[in-house]
């Protein structure tokens, strides 16, 4: 496998700004590329660097071991590999399409009934990230398929990563890491709005955070054990004491002029959480309060018009 | 200044349970404290310890040339300082009591009408890290003051850290550092809340979060560069292509039945954003919308019904 002179061929369907890109990958790192689309004209750069353009899906996965698919949603990739089945069968499926957890799973149900062998995927990097050393791709699925195609899959980025058996691990680990992310930012942002009054400015701030994020994260993984532990004595200040903190946040930021929104947002959670008799724990506790679907949502954990019985 | 012979003998005014942490720290670092509070009883357990207790909060002033002040709130600061500005002149008066940017402001601005050098502070700890390596302090107000009385005020913490001249920016900073405290926090529980639905513990995604988080804030630094120069080019996902994933948050949080309130209050950002013309925008962008009031609220900076005018 995957020696300069004899790279693993690969087979890209779906030639969206993502699709091309992952092609591109390959075809950079010397991969024998065959790409399929539905508007064969999205392939013509890919074809001027060398890709093979196939003349339908079936032709595509005929011409090698390692079949990516990266389309629009998982309708799409069901529609598209159903009348395949015969074809995937010596295939591993490598399906990067971005969807829920839940479709990966029923998919990864659908390839076991079928005998194919098939990874689910999540890619947290933007089009033109990818094959860069930070692109971070996550793989759920059979860790021997994995292993057998780690050095191809690497082509789209260095941070290759088998999550496990479970096919909903990369749709579940791409939502937590956005959830991360957009809670971070957005705290920062309130704090660039309220110090930016005071002319302070957001490069400032960042410099501030970057020195102080150390001990957040910190804190985070002591509630994490915590959470796990299904304990949550309070390490610091109690949530009681925090929403004393979360009210003069949302006042200060009343006070100056900028959004209260998000200090709201944060008070309204540390009510719920005294309301519920979390007042006198640690901040672990609020999980309680994310773990509860939120009022008026009625969950499809046990099925509903959406599973597909393919 | 502060040789262990010779140390800069300290006044500390109010004994709640913060209070009594300072003073404490104050004693342990060898300083010879002074202390005064409404309720006597509550200076025992530091007389015992070696502090002096004043018979009135005159007496406590005169007791030494710096004096701090934690109570209850700005109001009760006013309420004691007024009647002492003729024993405060000469006196460095260090005030950490909890209050909002304004009132440290309008409190610096009724010293300095009384030639009282005046410095504001906010505490970044619990009472029970006060005085140990980690406890952050901040401070604003003429830096000469703060230079004088630095080693005895790093007897609190040894970040004790001087921001600016603007009395604000201690109640400011607090509220910032807060604001992405909880953001981190909340998005982390987020994840920890959807993964927990596949067995993942928390853990393992606190460390996973920990591993990535560098990444954030390279991002976080990136929008404050464009946040003040004002120009929001996306750097890499628009805040139009994020929304699609803000959705797809809200959709498998509500898929696995977690909470989708920080989801959706994710989206609603991304929602106004797009609203409001920056879909073509990269992330930076948002901070248009946390510079504004929140809806409903009408807001203080101009003067209102809280100014003192003392």
């Amino acid at each position: 496998m995957g020696n300069h002179e004899n790279r693993t061929p690969v087979t890209v369907i779906g030639l969206g700004l993502m699709g091309r890109a992952l092609a591109g990958a390959f075809l950079r790192a010397g991969h024998l590329t065959t790409v399929w689309n539905r508007t064969a004209a999205k392939a013509e750069p890919l074809v001027a660097q060398g890709a093979r353009l196939a003349g339908s899906p079936r032709e595509a996965v005929a011409a090698g071991p390692l079949v990516v698919v990266c389309v629009t949603d998982y309708d799409a990739v069901r529609e598209l590999l159903e009348p395949l089945e015969d074809v995937l069968g010596d295939r591993v499926l490598v399906n990067l399409t971005s969807g829920t957890s839940r479709q990966a799973r029923e998919t990864a149900a659908w390839a076991a009934r079928r005998g194919v062998t098939y990874l689910d995927g999540a890619i947290m990097a933007a089009p033109q990230g990818i094959g860069t050393a930070d692109a971070l791709v996550y793989y759920s699925g059979p860790r021997s398929a994995f292993d057998l195609h780690e050095p191809t899959l690497r082509s789209l980025g260095d941070e290759a990563t088998h999550l496990g058996d479970d096919h909903g691990l990369p749709a579940l680990y791409g939502v937590a890491a956005t959830s991360v992310m957009w809670g971070l930012l957005d705290g920062f942002l309130q704090g660039a709005a309220l110090l930016g009054t005071a002319g302070v400015d957001a490069s400032t701030f960042a410099a501030f955070t970057r020195e102080n994020i150390g001990t957040i994260v910190d804190w985070m993984s002591g509630y994490a054990r915590q959470i796990d532990d299904g304990a949550y004595t309070a390490l610091d200040a109690t949530i009681e004491i925090q929403l004393d903190a979360m009210a003069h946040l949302v006042h200060e930021s009343e006070s100056v002029g900028v959004s209260a929104d998000l200090p709201r947002f944060f008070k309204s959670l540390g009510d719920r959480a005294v309301a519920e008799g979390h007042g006198g724990d640690g901040y672990a506790a609020m999980i309680e309060l994310f773990r509860k679907p939120s009022a008026g949502v009625r969950h499809q954990r046990r099925g509903g018009a959406s599973t597909h019985n393919g």
